[in-house]
């Protein structure tokens, strides 16, 4: 079941991607049933709160009634970052289920931990490595073609910069 | 100037006090002029993610069309927790104005350490002990009369069982 929840938090991932977000995809599972779902959409919304663990948990109160996420267990493609790691706590979700790590921002033990934190009154249940390198992979994917768009506005810029030139210095 | 700004946030904390929410209250300045307000309403709103913090930050979003939170500083009457000490790290909010330390769930040191952790590509500038005394007498306020609600609960309904036992000793 848990790589079966893992592809669709990789199919919420991948509407990130096509949004130029980064791409990173959660579904809330409650006895066995998807009760919500989320994707980045930081840059669209332009909220830094709209992390797709943040949606999802949104949505899940919504669902429930209550702001309690009891017996509920969250399948994320990447380690969420402090923010959405505290959200889980706050939320008193149960178990986390983590595609890959993040060793730039990772909430959940790579940077600062705060789901396994003795000195917090709850803790998270957490399992690594579901789907790993399908969830890195699209990682990956998503900052090379990022550094190449980049590379080719750049390329761009400058050819007008020279283009110009050119045409200033024939007028002079 | 922060004694002001800290007056502003202490108001917010109120009107989550009136409404039996833990009174916390935030102002966000920018330029010297409160862009945001918030207060804790979780309970009220039925949702985790409801703390001051968060609906104060999604407001400024919404101010200044924009998720990079530039040259803000929040005024917040108690130290945040993890997940509003993050989501003031993904707002990238530059200063952070604490009134009193939260010893059980405080993300800005006293439990964990997220905004000034050098691990992160974002540090946040911390002041604290602002009006701390005022922050923390309005907590302790709040949670005597929790406490005192709850003793007078129980006395009730004691007393209500005990009627019931006396009706059914009568009756047979």
């Amino acid at each position: 079941m848990d790589k079966y929840f893992m592809e669709q938090a990789l199919l919420e991932a991948r509407k990130a991607y096509e949004l130029d977000e980064v791409p990173v995809g959660v579904v809330i599972v409650r006895n066995e049933e998807i009760i919500a779902r989320g994707y980045n959409l930081k840059e669209s919304l332009k909220n830094a709160l709209a992390h797709g663990e943040i949606i999802a948990i949104n949505k899940a109160s919504e669902y429930l009634g209550g702001w309690r996420l009891i017996d509920c267990t969250m399948y994320v493609t990447i380690e969420p970052c402090p923010m959405c790691a505290g959200a889980i706590m706050s939320a008193r979700i149960e178990n986390l289920v983590i595609g890959a790590k993040d060793p730039r921002m990772g909430g959940c033990g790579s940077v600062v931990d705060i789901v396994t934190n003795p000195g917090f009154n709850h803790m998270v249940s957490v399992k690594w490595g579901v789907l790993e390198s399908e969830c890195t992979d699209i990682m990956q994917e998503f900052f090379k073609s990022l550094r190449e768009r980049k590379k080719a506005e750049k390329k761009l810029r400058k050819l007008k910069e020279l283009e110009l030139k050119e045409s200033e210095l024939k007028e002079s």
